[in-house]
């Protein structure tokens, strides 16, 4: 096993993935400690299922969030949003999260033990109170052993923590569930003549949906930006990546996303004010590519996908109606089941073209829509549809292009609006089926 | 083979569904005939491909139809919708309908086939000009064969038509694609001191959501309506019925429905007006359930199915609300495959209740949510959420309600309202990502 640091986690594929996707090594902010652990949530007794993060920098870090619209918010959902909207997005010096259970639709019961996880952190890292966000995923319903998990945040905190690439590892691990995976990415990027670093970590894998898409996904940086703009900058750059992918098309009651930012790598303060117009702009580019980058590893995981799609709906008359069409596409299972068996039917996106709900009866016009497969070894592409109609096409090419794992699909509105939205989607496989037949078992 | 006069059609699983779910006798509504043919759309040479029902009486037959809202309407659905339109559904005296073949995104050619399969029906049935409406389903994006369909036709109108159950079983079987059985349902009511029948067929499998759920259906009744009443209660059956069942999600672009009455059967004539009030209420009722349960069939078949689970959504502040609820649950791939795997994953049914759309912030409140499976052998029901709290779970009943074929599941949304729907649907398995990987070879 190479994931060094986590021997005793069993991935259930691994996997000729994990050495594609997980990094090796990677430059991480400063000024943040993570890492991760057994508490005793997960039932093999020694899968990873306790993470921390922490903020060592001096100085209070901002932060931001965005949260499932599930009516039947997890305790930790409920705790995490309650706690951010208090303190503005100033002084959230923690993260903590449990994988093996997501303590959802546990009752009161479930909210006294979100509470208690960040009473608990707040304590051992001698944060102020209510410093520490909260995550839980896993099986709903059922309610978390809190003693386990008590018991284990101060051995994690206080032996367990650093700004290794182990640790980080160890980190994304801890998260994990059905995952084959841990979701880690880095990187480095200049700005007003600073280097900063960003470090992010996802699980996906089941639930996964337009709409807050990972279960759980954070982010964080030592770049020094404002609570308000960081905001901001986090709900344009989810819209655009962890909403813009899909692998089954359901929604969990746990889904957050959070960016922390604390600033240690020094340099100007970040606003969304226009004084900062600029620099804003930048940041925002920045964090919404790699997003994008942390939400696609997200569907190279999707339970039992075999495949990665990207489709683009360009000269839509807007870009909600470019994602309308495209999120209709990609969460059709007629379509996702014809790219598993890599059978070119064509017909099966046209008609999920034709029933995505846009916005006007002009956002569609049959005769000026066209569709072809982008091979993404740089050959040429395979025109299917040419202003609506039907293109003869060349199966045997068809099928060369559906053996490649990375497929691109580019659907031609021709409104003469100009706008376009990507989105990521995987194929739905036997394996789906199987994993999520007998997901609690 | 039991099924007399179709020994040549092989269908996929010949099949416990076939003898459970295919009657073996019939009474037929008066005045009608129909048959079913190979004419050379399906390429094994021999499976039956070619349906006509057409009006024998010698008055004029009211009809109502109502088509998919894909923005990719098929040839035949518009040509159709355009003729059932400018006769206002006066004097629609036969359908026929091809399978093998969608003729979808065809182009101008399609048009033209659709046109000629019209011209051609009126023409040897010596019926007056655009008195036919016509339907296809099969793979999309091909043309038709069409000179196999227009030699087809008199052929079937001229030698293989009539009024025995047989002709009804080969006309419901020439309309079949992947259907593992044809789906043909009678049934005979008293109204006004006359007795009436109605026969209905359908077509499913694949392509089935709400809004249009099955490809192509039909039925007829010998009694007495005018084309405005027929409307009406089409229109209010199928939101109850063919609107209401899933199979996968996706909506088709040659989704059809249309309800033919000739008054073969004789009586008064039912309109909806305030002077009829009374017979029209009972027709509504009689014609509903009767959509239903040809439209449970098509449920009964999903491409894969091996459950049949009715959703019955209670006590909504809307009749909308609640079935909306009722479909995101039906919906929901991870509650379909939990329920391939016997899985009592109660958890996913609450999640998809939580993300279903619903129009108010009223319409969904966890703490006033209860939700239990009931057993289909009469057994007492299984509570797994009580007013937002879940319940201690008895895993060994639930997996032993989870054994049948049939299963209930009601969710009480509490709200005072009182409104319900239902909803029925089918589990998702390893055979519907087999069947639908490889459709078109």
């Amino acid at each position: 096993m190479y994931v060094k640091g986590v021997t005793k986690q069993s991935f259930r594929l691994l996997s000729d993935k994990a050495s594609r996707f997980v990094p090796k090594t990677g430059v991480y902010p400063k000024g943040f400690s993570v890492g991760g652990i057994h508490c005793g949530v997960k039932k093999d007794g020694k899968s990873l299922d306790l993470a921390l993060l922490k903020n060592d920098f001096g100085k209070e870090a901002s932060a931001a969030a965005v949260f499932t619209t599930n009516k039947f918010k997890a305790a930790p959902v409920q705790v995490s949003a309650k706690l951010i909207k208090e303190k503005k997005g100033f002084g959230i010096n923690s993260i903590i999260i449990n994988s093996g259970n997501a303590n959802a639709v546990t009752g009161a019961r479930g909210l006294k033990d979100a509470e208690d996880m960040v009473v608990v952190t707040d304590s051992v890292l001698e944060n102020p109170s209510n410093s520490t966000l909260v995550m839980s995923t896993g099986v709903i319903g059922n309610n978390l052993p809190i003693d386990n998990v008590l018991s284990g945040i101060p051995k994690l905190a206080l032996s367990n923590l650093g700004n290794t690439h182990e640790h980080w590892i160890a980190c994304a691990t801890a998260i994990c569930t059905t995952d084959t995976f841990p979701k880690l990415v880095t990187k480095q990027f200049q700005l007003n003549g600073n280097t900063y670093a960003l470090a992010g970590l996802a699980k996906g894998a089941g639930m996964i949906c337009p709409n807050m898409a990972t279960l759980l996904g954070f982010f964080v940086t030592d770049a020094p930006v404002t609570p308000s703009a960081l905001n901001q900058i986090l709900k344009y750059s989810v819209d655009r990546s962890f909403n813009s992918i899909s692998v089954d098309g359901d929604m969990s009651t746990n889904d957050t996303i959070v960016a922390i930012a604390n600033g240690a790598a020094g340099g100007e303060v970040i606003d969304n004010t226009s004084s900062s117009a600029e620099s804003f702009a930048i940041l925002q580019q920045e964090i919404t590519g790699f997003a994008q980058q942390l939400a696609q590893l997200v569907v190279r995981d999707g339970e039992g996908a075999t495949k990665f799609i990207n489709i683009l709906v360009k000269d839509a008359l807007s870009y909600k109606d470019a994602k309308t069409v495209a999120s209709s596409v990609a969460n059709s299972n007629l379509f996702k089941t014809a790219m598993y068996g890599k059978d070119a039917n064509w017909g099966r996106i046209l008609c999920a073209i034709g029933y995505s709900n846009v916005s006007t009866s002009e956002s569609i016009i049959p005769s000026k829509t066209s569709v072809s497969f982008v091979p993404t070894d740089g050959s040429e592409e395979l025109k299917l549809l040419v202003n609506g109609e039907p293109e003869t096409v060349d199966e045997e090419r068809a099928s060369e292009i559906l053996q490649h794992e990375d497929l691109d699909i580019v659907i031609d509105l021709g409104t003469g609006g100009g706008q376009q939205a990507n989105f990521w989607t995987c194929d739905f496989s036997h394996e789906y089926v199987t994993i999520n037949g007998d997901y609690r078992s």
